[in-house]
């Protein structure tokens, strides 16, 4: 380990050890995987965005692949998507969500958005956000059809972060957050809560 | 121009004359680009499709960039997208987004799901997006604050595309079309509809 990948030298943070560094790389890649396809990221750009060089990252992860592998789950970010009452929760979603856009240019579910269509890491990945999102979800949710449910819940946020971080609709940005919670939760709750039986005519 | 480039063989179709080719090749362009990222796109995999060799996509469109640009826009396909009256839109909304991927395996609109974050090529389609699809629809909404809610009601569909082409929500993609359309298009409506001025909380 070279002098640049120590902290030893900023005074308070103690000594950069190898759990950190791996954590901070893991960060890098969740960061670029939320913005940009798969096969347009390299390594290098990794290892930048994460302070470190290209040959540490390939020393504690092996390869691009297998580095990959290992952020393509949605573990560690759902617990703060759901962390909210259920008659809150379409509220807290559809806020995370902007927050998380308006913040830091993403929101961690976005990163299904940017899932390779073949190809085995793409199929990791969409494995892992129905268990760790859609499914999550649907636990909590009362009444028939949860799972559909669950799903047309996390379509509505996907959709958001979409218009919001790739089409940059300029009126979602320019309106005050709360407002779009206001206008875009009542269709997030309508799926949440259990259905009542009636005509759809 | 070679022999696999005329229909002269093929009986009743007459000659395959540059106009036709022409929009063959965009016809593949467009269905690519609403599946892959651009940089994933060869100008070889737009001849295959198209049936024509490379040279022939660089004799009429000159390179990949002109052809993608040329590509970039959402006029031929938005007619079809809103065409319903106000009452039923969010319904034909619905179903157009879902018979298209259950159909032909995305949507039209669904392109801006694949538009590059940076450079030019982005910025064009971001600005088509805009201005043909959310703006379009924004003209026809009575009351308050159109544009945001046409974004709003574009958000809910580019979502519902998300998941049941990139997602492969296994619960959306395995219902009745119309069992989605009855559960998700009230939420379409809500963002089409003339706001009731009420107290959010």
């Amino acid at each position: 380990m070279t002098a640049a990948h120590t902290d030893e030298r900023r005074p308070g943070t103690g000594r950069r050890d190898a759990e950190v560094t791996k954590a901070d790389i893991v960060k890098a890649a969740r960061h670029l995987l939320a913005r940009h396809a798969h096969g347009d990221i390299t390594l290098k750009a990794v290892a930048d965005r994460a302070g470190v060089s290209p040959p540490l990252v390939l020393k504690y992860f092996g390869n691009k692949d297998a580095l990959f592998s290992r952020v393509m789950n949605f573990e560690a970010d759902v617990d703060s998507f759901l962390d909210a009452p259920l008659h809150d929760l379409g509220r807290h979603m559809v806020r995370h969500v902007l927050t998380g856009q308006a913040e830091r240019g993403s929101d961690p579910i976005l990163r299904i958005v940017f899932a390779p269509l073949h190809g085995e890491q793409g199929d990791i990945l969409r494995t892992n956000f129905r268990a760790q999102v859609c499914e999550r979800l649907a636990e909590r949710l009362p009444g028939d059809d949860a799972a559909l449910r669950a799903e047309l819940a996390v379509s509505l946020l996907l959709g958001l972060g979409v218009m919001y971080g790739i089409a940059r609709g300029p009126h979602v940005r320019a309106a005050d957050i709360e407002t779009v919670v206001d206008r875009y939760a009542p269709a997030v709750d309508a799926q949440l809560a259990a259905p009542r039986t009636e005509d759809a005519s």
